[in-house]
């Protein structure tokens, strides 16, 4: 049984084939068509038929497509509700790209949630039935998992932990959400960037080096100098590793759950975030919750492409 | 069809006959006896028989009985595995009681966890799916309703609205949990009170008026002055509403609920705290969570006693 996966991003959508294992057998990226959603959609099915073909298999043979979609999804409508692209807000996705697809079964859900679907069927599958699913990449996205259901909330809403606000002094703006102080400000790989730029202020031998190798003050650049252990890279995830802390602890005392799972970028680099969230977390979380396990997510990379074929 | 229902709180116990329509039929206190679990059941036994006999129906007569308890309850023991009361948890509350009852069907669960599940079956009834029930009165707590179901999280703990972080500038020390910043610690009834005897020191006028008539700075006289439009008093509810605003927030991103339900002694005064809470949700809600309800409990002051009889 062969599974199609797409994973529509906000700038790029990657199209995949997904074993019934939940291994990507291929994989092709588009950029997102965020103007039109019927056009985008018919280009992935393009992409599709392409890897099918490629494999040696008619489309019509897949057992069906799943696809993660960026904002909240209706899934009674099939497609998103409340996005950062208008066009796309009320088509119902799901049937368009059924009927497309000649009515193979069609699955669609919130890109993160389907993170959180797939680590229970292919990623930590029994090992946790209560969990937080946090993806840390530019931005900071949630879904939950409680009782082994996802938690939608009134209307798919829920999980929206990046919005949880963790400074109130000083709060920076919320590049998504237009308000201040969110976690997805102080906490998100675009914050440890930010972090990191700041700390450059008060080093200037590490600003020239940096410029010397031609690195600009970004999480991936953090990442890079923290594996070489430059403290002020250093410092800088302990700063955003405290603020992730400060709202799961949150989470934490809402939910108690057994576990934080991470995806995205930054998870890469748990280990340097590792010991700064949880001893904010020990802070912040009521006696009765602890512990929660913090660990990485098991479905690497591409884990919202594998989770648009855990839809279905 | 008659239920029995205890409300066993830390310093005292509720011991009440319910309709099967959520009515307290009668109910009798006693102190509870925190050293003792099994003493303590016996002597709520006999309250019971008392009220059933008062009622011209022997103890058996009864549907059951249900018991909320004051901390976290795991449900398959039947009783309280982390509460103040060292002498109560791992005491399987549920089958000694219904041994004490000759075999008559007892429940129990956490107090708060048994709020919000009466207001789904004797208050709001069916009037929301999704909600946050709080209860502040001289501490903060929540339990959490979603897709209809009670969320427990991993051991029952899940809920601790109480504990959510709100302040990290100035943050004041929780008197039940031991850490600070808390909501219990910012946004409860003590903390009102705390609020009115700050505003008493820049308003040495309202200071000598209060003691004039015997009033000591409470969240009880909060209420008295706030209802004779005293500005103090209204300025200490803003504040704490403030508080409940940003613990809510957290809680709203995360949930996405449709309502945050009221109960305890301060939400008689919601009419105080409702545009602090709401413009404070406002800030820190994405705005894809927006609106939230914020109405008071249908179940008066025995919410927990009622609460008990619904566990049944």
């Amino acid at each position: 049984m062969i599974l199609g996966a797409l994973d529509i991003g906000g700038s790029k959508t990657l199209v995949g084939l997904i074993s019934e294992e939940g291994q990507v057998l291929s994989s092709v990226q588009l950029p997102t068509n965020t103007s039109n959603c019927k056009v985008h959609l018919q280009q992935c099915r393009a992409q599709l038929a392409g890897l099918a073909k490629a494999a040696g298999m008619p489309l019509g043979a897949l057992a069906g497509v799943g696809a993660a979609l960026p904002g909240v999804v209706d899934v009674n409508l099939g497609g998103l509700v409340k996005s950062s692209y208008a066009a796309w807000n009320g088509v119902p996705v799901a049937p368009l790209l059924g009927d497309m697809l000649g009515g193979l079964p069609v699955k669609v859900d919130n890109d993160v949630n389907a993170c959180a679907l797939a680590e229970m069927r292919f990623g930590w599958q029994n090992t946790f039935t209560d969990y937080v699913w946090v993806t840390v990449s530019t931005g900071v996205g949630g879904a939950v998992v409680t009782g082994g259901k996802l938690l939608r909330g009134a209307w798919g809403a829920a999980g929206e932990i990046g919005h949880i606000k963790v400074e109130y002094e000083h709060p920076a703006p919320c590049p998504s959400c237009g308000k201040v102080g969110c976690l997805e400000a102080h906490g998100s790989g675009l914050a440890l960037g930010q972090a990191l730029a700041r700390q450059c202020k008060y080093a200037p031998q590490l600003a020239m080096a940096m410029a010397g190798r031609g690195l600009e003050p970004s999480g991936k650049t953090c990442a890079l100098l923290a594996e070489e252990g430059e403290p002020h890279a250093l410092a800088a995830f302990a700063q955003i590793g405290r603020y992730l802390g400060r709202g799961l602890g949150a989470a934490v005392n809402l939910l108690n759950p057994q576990a934080i799972i991470f995806g995205g970028g930054v998870a890469m680099s748990l280990h340097f975030l590792y010991n700064a969230i949880e001893k904010e977390l020990c802070k912040a979380a009521h006696p009765n919750l602890l512990p929660v396990k913090l660990v990485p997510t098991k479905l690497g990379y591409q884990a919202a492409l594998i989770g648009a074929a855990a839809l279905l």
